[in-house]
């Protein structure tokens, strides 16, 4: 059977105060009407049944979860007491899921991103789920066709393309964020895709990789399944490391018997994970001024303006132009758009000087 | 007796959101610790007895002003249904006083403006009322003495010296807001002064000025005073007027029996109408910004940034110059400081397009 596990935890710390600490971005209404965790358990809703979708949040944030997602049993809900990086909620997942169906096939998808059009990502995910039923050493990733020299993301180097998948490619080579100068070298060769960070495989070729790779964390993962209720012991002991660097680079330069195979995603692939890309990603007014939220401005251009006070609130501003401003129930921020980078240390000062709680 | 009327009503649509209808700025902690109607208090607590100092101020407020001067009996804070203007303010107080007190003397104070040093104030005050005690015919004023060519207050044009008090004088006229130029002419003539807009004289020579000009405001408040349990229903009938328009500028140009004098104040008069006013009379940081609350800046120079959400918040911003930025617990506010005259335009938007209650 054909499962999907959603990772729904991480911080959010660039798109503070919207998102805060164990708060993750996708759990939020960013572009109006639905979250990303909704819009990403709607991308797969059709193509595998409910009982088969899992997600995988911060334990703070599961009866959101469990709010913006109905449509799941309370039991495919997994609550990560804290973080501890991608591998410990892959493996997590994967483990419960064996629990269930031993010939199960996951796939490992994010809730970070926008993608369209879906139906190209639906036809995506499905040779990817055909591969990995094929094929039991296969590790199969999604390999976003990139349309411009990206230096914020890792690349896929092309390999050899696959029998009977034509299109589809082994990984040769997990490459680190490039240069400008590298990136667009990438981007001209055609050879190279943007790692989308979403994976598709058998889950007992996971474990397995994972006793071979990871065998300290595997065993520990072995004996939560077997223990669920000694979650809050466990999970907090969990050596952080990530997919990429615990799995996937070992693997593709051979050192198991497993191999990295990729499958193109031709697709829009939207990361709101600051504000330039939420500003990007919102309908502007006749300003120029994209608003979320009870907003009044006057004489004001090109700005960011976010209130989530609710409908008894209201955010004001006159004379400005190409700002963020962002104001929650418990924190407001200013910051010019172009300076949005600079949000990371804010937070870190926020949590110095008023209250970590705040952060 | 001598009596003190604190007027503490209308609106301060230019402060807003820190103030908004009907919650005037008088009642704010703006500059630290006490609001200016406390220090507006405490500037004649030493000098009149408590019972004698009554406060005028709107209905919604009579609690706060209340927590604010706990020295004061409840039934001398007297709360208006409804804004009516100063001359409506001044006559109801000044017929409680009469009822009390037939041969009283009032000053009429105003809790708009930081004054220092209190001394000089204490000693016109004194004279103001040796004045009034002195002639029954007098309605004195104060006459701020000016230290630049300000446009935006009117101005008491000085005629003879008063005999028994030298520095006083006749106002031989009240003057407009001048334009620039004229504005330095009488500052270089040494014979004009600011228009205080406070006055002093006895409560019955008042009383029989206001029968005689506004016979019917007269009656109405007559009433009041007879009927306080009426006050829902005659308070809102009153016509809208100032005590400056309907009352001292007739009796200056003889239209009465009276007189109109002036007592010099060489203070500094320092009004909080507005966010200019605010940023330069709080303390600086290292960076030129003036902050209230808990603030968080990184990179930014010359802001005022006022967040009165309380301990479990934070306003941060980075980045930015010059501007004012404000957080309450229904309304955030971003203006440039050099455009802080366009929240007046904004407060109307904010009540047409998300509510009237936000206002």
């Amino acid at each position: 059977m054909r499962y999907v596990a959603i990772l729904a935890g991480g911080s959010g710390t660039r798109l503070w105060p919207l998102s805060r600490k164990g708060e993750p971005k996708q759990l939020l209404d960013l572009v109006g009407g639905k979250s990303l965790l909704r819009l990403a358990y709607e991308r797969v809703a059709s193509t595998v049944p409910d009982a088969n979708i899992l997600v995988c949040a911060g334990a703070g944030y599961v009866d959101v979860v469990a709010a913006q997602l109905p449509e799941l049993p309370a039991s495919n809900i997994l609550g990560e007491p804290v973080g501890r990086d991608s591998v410990n909620a892959v493996a997590w997942t994967t483990a419960v899921v064996v629990e269930r169906d031993p010939d199960a096939v996951v796939a490992v998808l994010s809730a970070d991103h926008i993608i369209t059009p879906i139906e190209s990502f639906r036809e995506a995910l499905d040779t990817a789920f055909r591969v990995a039923e094929t094929d039991a050493s296969a590790l199969v990733t999604f390999g976003v066709v990139p349309t411009s020299p990206q230096t914020g993301f890792g690349y896929l180097h092309r390999g050899a393309e696959l029998a009977g998948f034509p299109g589809c490619n082994e990984v040769a080579e997990f490459a680190e964020k490039p240069t400008a100068e590298v990136a667009a070298q990438y981007l001209a060769s055609g050879n190279y895709w943007w790692n989308s960070g979403m994976f598709v495989w058998r889950a007992n070729t996971l474990m397995e990789l994972l006793q071979q790779l990871l065998p300290d964390n595997f065993a520990q993962i072995s004996e939560l399944a077997a223990h669920p209720d000694r979650l809050a012991d466990i999970y907090p002991q969990l050596a952080k490391t990530s997919v990429d660097y615990a799995i996937m680079e070992p693997v593709s330069v051979g050192k198991t018997s497993a191999h990295v195979v990729a499958v193109p995603l031709a697709i829009n692939w939207v990361d709101l994970g600051g504000y330039q890309a939420l500003f990007e990603n919102l309908p502007s007014d006749a300003d120029g001024n994209r608003a979320r939220g009870p907003v009044v401005s006057i004489g004001s251009q090109g700005n960011l303006l976010i209130n989530t006070r609710g409908d008894n609130s209201v955010l004001a501003v006159s004379g400005i132009s190409d700002m963020v401003v962002v104001t929650t129930p418990t924190a407001t921020l200013v910051v010019p758009l172009a300076d949005a980078q600079s949000v990371k240390e804010l937070v870190a000062q926020v949590a110095a000087q008023v209250s970590p709680e705040l952060a």
